[in-house]
C-alpha cells in the first residue's frame, strides 16, 4: 500500500498532463488511507470487542473516505454528470455507514443493517451499470470495452466484500476471524492498488481510442 | 419515511428533466437518511443516558447530514450563489454541533451552547430572509408567493425543534421524554417528506410562472 | 476569537463585493469554530485522560474544520486550480487525522504517527511552495511579494504546531501541560485572527497592484 501509494504520488508530480494528474492524484490519496489503516492494525489500534469478536471499526471510518475516491474516480474517467456522482457517492456512503452499524450491532439486528447496507450497495450497482454507462459510452463512443472491463472488475471486487462480511464472524461464522482478515486485505489490495493501475491503464486506452 | 423514500427514489429514475432528478434525488437521500435514524430508534440503537435521560446522539448524526442536504435543496431550488449556500451550510452544521454539545453536556453548561445553537439558526434565518429571498426573487421576478411559501414552512417547521428541545427533558423539563420523541418524530416527517412534497410543487410552479 | 469572528461577520455582511465577501466569510467561520472550541475548553469539556495526561480530542476535531478552511482562504486569494486545492486539504485534513491519533497512541507509537503527521504537512508546504505558488504568480505577476509574505506568514505559524507537540506532555515532556495550552492558544491566535487580517490585506494589495 505505502509503495503503490508512493508510485502514485510521484506519477501525479510528473504527470503529463491534468487528466493523468488527476487520476494518479487520486489513486494515492486512495492508497495513502488504506497505508494508514494497515498500520493502525499493525499496532493493533482501532478495534474493540464486541460479542467477543474483534470489530475493526477503523477500517469502516478509512472506507467512508476512500471509496468515495473511487467512485470520484470512476466518475472522472467516465465524465459523469454531478447529479449521478453525487448519488453514486451518497450510496456509497449509505452503504458504508449501514455495514457500520451492522458490525457494531447484535444479532439478529445486525443482519438487518447488512440488507440495508446490501441494499444501497444495489443502488449503486443500478447507478453504475444504467446511469453511469450511458454517460460514459456516449461520451466515448468508440471506448466501451473499457468501461465495460472496468465495471466488470469494479463490480467484482466490490460484491466480494459483502460475501465475506456475512460468511466471517459478523455473519454466519464460516470462516474464522483471521482467515476474513486475510480476505479484506487481499480484497483491499485488489480494490485499491490493482483498481488503481486498472484506471491508469483505461485512461491511457481512451487517450489512444479518442485520439 | 421508508415509504416516501421509495417514491422519491422513484420519482429521481423517471424524472422528466435535471431540475426535476435532483429535487427527487435530494428528498430521497434526506428520507433515506431519516429513515435509518427512525430504524435504529426502533431497534434501541445509538442512545446513551446522561444525567438519568436517555440523549438520542444518532439524531444529530443524521441530522448533521440531512438538513445541509435540504439547504442544498432550497439553493437549488432558488439558484443561490455558491457563497451564500456555503454559508447557509455551514451555519446550519454549526447549529447542530452547537445543539449536540446542548445535549451532552450537564446543565447549566448545556443552556449555553443552547443559546450558541440557536445564535447560528438566527444567522442561517437572516442568510434566508435576505440573501436567498433577494437572489431567488432576482432570478425569478414572477414567483415571490412560491418563495414566501417556502420559507414560511421552512422556517416554521425548524423554529420549533428549538421550542421542543427546550421544553423537554434537554431543557426545563416541561413535557416528558416520550412525548418529546413524538415531537420530534412528526417534526421530521413535516421537515422531510411534508417538505420535500412543498419543493415538488414549488418547482413545477416555478417551471409553469418563467415558461 | 469571538469578537474577530463578530468582526469578520460584520465585514462579511458590509462587504463592497464578492472577492471581499468570500474571503470575510472564510474568516468568519475560521474564527467561529474556534472560538467554540476555546468555549468548550474553559467549560472542561471536550478532553479525556491518556496515560495520565489531558488529551484535548475537541481541539483536533476543530482544526479538521478550521485549517481546510484555511486551505480553501489561501487557495481563492491564489486562484489555485481546484485539483492542487483539493490534494492540499487532503494533505491537511491526513495530518490532523495521523496528528490524532498519535495523541490518542501511548508511546512509542505516538512517535511512528507523529511522523507520518509530519511526512503529509512536508507534502503540503511542497504543494504550497511549488505548485500553488507557481498557479498564484501566474495569475497575479505583479504581486510575488504578496504571495511570498502570505507563505512565510503561514508557514511559520504552521511549523510551531508540530514543534508544541514533540515539546508538549504529547512528545519528550519538555514544557508542561499548561505551558503546551498556552503555546497552542497564542498559536490559534495567531493562525486564525492574525492570519485573517493578513488575508484581508493580501486581498487589498492584489487589488490595487492588479488593477
Amino acid at each position: 500500500m505505502t509503495l503503490a501509494s508512493i508510485f502514485f504520488g510521484f506519477g501525479a508530480n510528473h504527470a503529463k498532463n491534468l487528466r493523468w494528474q488527476v487520476v494518479y492524484s487520486l489513486n494515492f490519496f486512495i492508497c495513502a488511507i488504506a497505508a494508514a489503516l494497515y498500520l493502525a492494525m499493525i499496532f493493533k489500534q482501532g478495534f474493540t470487542y464486541i460479542d467477543g469478536r474483534p470489530a475493526y471499526l477503523t477500517r469502516y471510518l478509512t472506507w467512508t473516505f476512500s471509496t468515495p475516491l473511487t467512485i470520484i474516480l470512476l466518475s472522472y474517467l467516465g465524465r459523469t454528470s454531478i447529479l449521478i456522482a453525487a448519488s453514486m457517492v451518497g450510496a456509497d456512503v449509505y452503504m458504508i455507514v449501514a455495514g457500520f452499524v451492522a458490525t457494531i450491532s447484535t444479532k439478529p439486528i445486525s443482519n438487518i443493517w447488512y440488507i440495508i447496507s446490501c441494499g444501497a450497495y444495489l443502488g449503486l450497482a443500478y447507478l453504475l451499470l444504467r446511469r453511469y454507462r450511458q454517460q460514459a459510452e456516449r461520451q466515448y463512443p468508440r471506448s466501451k470495452k473499457v468501461f465495460y472491463r472496468l465495471l466488470t472488475v469494479h463490480l467484482g471486487i466490490w460484491t466480494a466484500y459483502p460475501i465475506v462480511w456475512i460468511l466471517a464472524s459478523t455473519g454466519f461464522n464460516v470462516i474464522d476471524s483471521t482467515t476474513g482478515s486475510a480476505c479484506y486485505t487481499i480484497l483491499d489490495i485488489a480494490a485499491k492498488v490493482g483498481f488503481g493501475f486498472l484506471a491508469l491503464n483505461s485512461l491511457k486506452q481512451l487517450e489512444q481510442a479518442e485520439g
